[in-house]
C-alpha cells in the first residue's frame, strides 16, 4: 500500500483507540491483512471520480482501503457543499470503513455539517425475521461546535454492536432478551451462541439499514444483500459501499453563530434534570472526546491478546515493531 | 388559506387517514385551527426562497401550514437534485409537517431519493435526563421501487409516539417499562400519567433528535429547544423547521435497474425464515401503501369522536360540512 494510504489507515485505526472505540481501532489490522491477501482489499487502489455533477460525485473505490476511501470521499463532498451548498459523494466498492465518526468529524473541522453511512454484508436481523437480512449499517453525523468541539453522533443500527456480542463472549456474561439470534435464529441469551443482533427499536432500526443500502448500493448499482442474503458466509467477500453528505453551514448563515447555538443547546441539555443512576447527561460523542484528550496524554491501553496479535503479524511481514510491555 | 393551500392541507391530512396513520390525518384539523387562531400558523403565508445556491436553497416558510411549506421545500429539494445530483430544502419557521412520508413518497415517484426530517419543541426526554429536552423529531426516508412501489420508511426518535402515549391513555391499558416519564419525569407504566416518551435505543433515539434540532434549526439560525427546554408549555408558540434532501437517482445509473434492485432486495427480505409470531416480514411503508389501496375502495373509518368535533368547529366557522354517518 503507498505510504500515505498505510498512514491514513493507521491514522483512522489509531483515532478509534484514543477515542476509546478499541473494537474499531489497530485490533483490526490482522483482519485487514486477511482482506488484502483474500484480494477483498486492493492496497494499489486509487479511488477515481467516475461521474460528477454540480454538487455530487460518484466515486469508484476500487476495493481500497476503507479509511483510504472514505477520506477521499468525505472530503469531495465537503468540497462540492463549499460550492453548491450541499455535496454528495457516493463511495462504491469501498472496504471496511472503520470508524465513520473519523470522517464527519474532521468535515466538522472544516464547518460543515456531515453525515455518512456504510452498508456491508448481512450481520443483523431484519425485524421479524429469524436471520441476517441487513448489515448493522453504522451511522454518523457530525456538526461543528463552539467552545465544546464539534458535536458527532456515531451509531449502529443494531440493538447492540457485533463488537458488542464479541465482548459478552470474552465475559461470558449473559446478554439481555431481545438482543440477538444463534446461528439457527433463535433468539438467544448465552453470548457464546448470540450471532446475529437484533436491530434498535425493531422496524426502525432495520429500517434505517435498509434505506442505507437502499442509498449506499443500490444508488451505485453494487447491490450487497440481495446477492448475499441466505448464502453460506463462508468464502464470501467482503464488500462495502457508503456514501458522505456534507452541508456548508456558512451557506445558511453565520458560522460563529451556529457554533455557539451548538454550544447553548449542549449546555441547557447538560443541565437537565437527571436520572439517579446517571452521573452525568452526555452530548453524542463527548465521552469519546474525553478519551482521546486521555489517551493522547497517557496512552492506549492495548489488551495483551492484541498487542501479542499485531507482534506475530508484523514479525510474519517483516516489519519491526516497537517493542510493547 | 388561499385555495390551492387548503387543498395541499386537506390532501396531506386525508393522505394519512388512507394511509392508516390515523394520528396525523384529519382529526388534527382542530389543532390546526387552533394554531390559525392563536397566531402560531398564518394561513396566508407563501412560503419564499431566501437564498439559493446551486443545489440548496433556504425557504422563509413564515409559519405557512406544514404541508404547505414542505411540499414547496420538498419540490425545490427535488428540482436542485435535478440539476445537481443532491438537493437541499432548509424550511425555516414552519408549522407541524405532518406525515413526512407524504412529501418523500411523492418525490421517490419523480425518480429521486428523498430524506426529510422535521425539528419541534421538546416533547422526548433526552437520554439520561428526567425531562423532555429534545423533539420526537420524526425522519423519512424513499426510495423508487418497481414493480412493488417505492419503499418508505417513516420513523420517530421516540421508543412510542405521542400519538401511542395518547391512544393507550384512550385503551386505559399500562404501558410498557422503559416507554415514558411522567409529567413531573419519573418512569411510568401508568398510562394516564405517561406524559414525555423514552428516546429509542437510549442515546442513539435522542442524539438523532439533536441532530435534527442543529440541520433544521441552528442550520437556519431558529433554535427552537434552547429556547424552549425547561420553560412551561403553556403559554408556547407552536414552532417547527424542517429540512428535505433529494438525491437523483438517474445521476449515478440505471433508474429502471434501482427500480427492479429494489424490488429484489425486498423479494429477498421477505422470504427469510420468520419470528412464529410474525405473519409477514414487511417493507417499510408495506402496511401503509395496503391501507391506502383498501381505503382508498372501502373509504375511511372515522371515529365518531373525530367526526362530531370535525361536525362542531365546521359548524362554529358556518362551512358546509358532508353528512358523516
Amino acid at each position: 500500500m503507498p505510504r500515505a494510504h498505510a498512514a491514513t489507515v493507521a491514522d483512522v485505526l489509531v483515532w478509534a483507540n484514543l477515542r476509546g472505540t478499541d473494537s474499531h481501532g489497530v485490533s483490526r489490522v490482522p483482519r485487514y491483512l486477511e482482506m488484502i491477501e483474500a484480494g477483498d482489499l486492493n492496497p494499489a487502489a486509487e479511488p477515481q471520480i467516475r461521474t460528477e455533477s454540480a454538487a455530487s460525485v460518484l466515486i469508484d473505490a476500487d476495493r481500497a482501503a476503507g479509511p483510504v476511501a472514505m477520506t477521499f470521499a468525505m472530503a469531495a463532498a465537503t468540497d462540492k457543499a463549499k460550492q453548491a451548498g450541499i455535496g454528495l459523494a457516493l463511495a462504491r466498492a469501498t472496504t471496511h470503513t472503520a470508524a465513520l465518526g473519523y470522517y464527519t468529524l474532521k468535515a466538522a473541522g472544516e464547518g460543515v455539517a456531515a453525515i455518512a453511512a456504510s452498508a456491508s454484508i448481512p450481520n443483523m436481523a431484519y425485524h421479524g425475521a429469524r436471520a441476517a437480512g441487513v448489515s448493522t449499517s453504522p451511522i454518523s453525523i457530525a456538526v461543528p461546535g463552539g467552545e465544546r468541539g464539534p458535536v458527532v453522533l456515531d451509531l449502529g443500527s443494531g440493538i447492540v454492536s457485533i463488537g458488542g456480542l464479541a465482548l459478552a463472549r470474552r465475559q461470558g456474561k449473559p446478554i439481555p432478551e431481545g438482543w440477538a439470534l444463534d446461528e439457527a435464529g433463535i433468539p438467544t441469551t448465552d453470548p457464546q451462541r448470540a450471532e446475529i443482533p437484533l436491530p434498535m427499536a425493531g422496524p426502525k432500526g432495520s429500517g434505517l439499514a435498509l434505506m442505507v443500502e437502499c442509498l449506499a448500493s443500490l444508488m451505485v448499482a453494487n447491490p450487497i444483500l440481495a446477492d448475499t442474503v441466505g448464502r453460506p458466509a463462508r468464502g464470501r467477500r467482503h464488500r462495502q459501499n457508503a456514501f458522505a453528505i456534507a452541508i456548508d453551514v456558512a451557506r445558511f448563515g453565520d458560522p460563529a453563530l451556529f457554533a455557539r447555538e451548538v454550544d447553548r443547546l449542549a449546555a441547557t441539555l447538560k443541565a437537565l434534570p437527571r436520572n439517579p443512576d446517571v452521573p452525568e447527561i452526555l452530548m453524542p460523542g463527548e465521552r469519546g472526546a474525553r478519551s482521546y484528550e486521555k489517551r493522547s496524554r497517557d496512552g492506549i491501553p492495548l489488551p495483551r491478546r492484541v498487542a501479542d496479535e499485531l507482534a506475530r503479524v508484523a514479525e510474519r511481514l517483516g516489519i519491526a515493531i516497537f517493542p510493547v510491555n
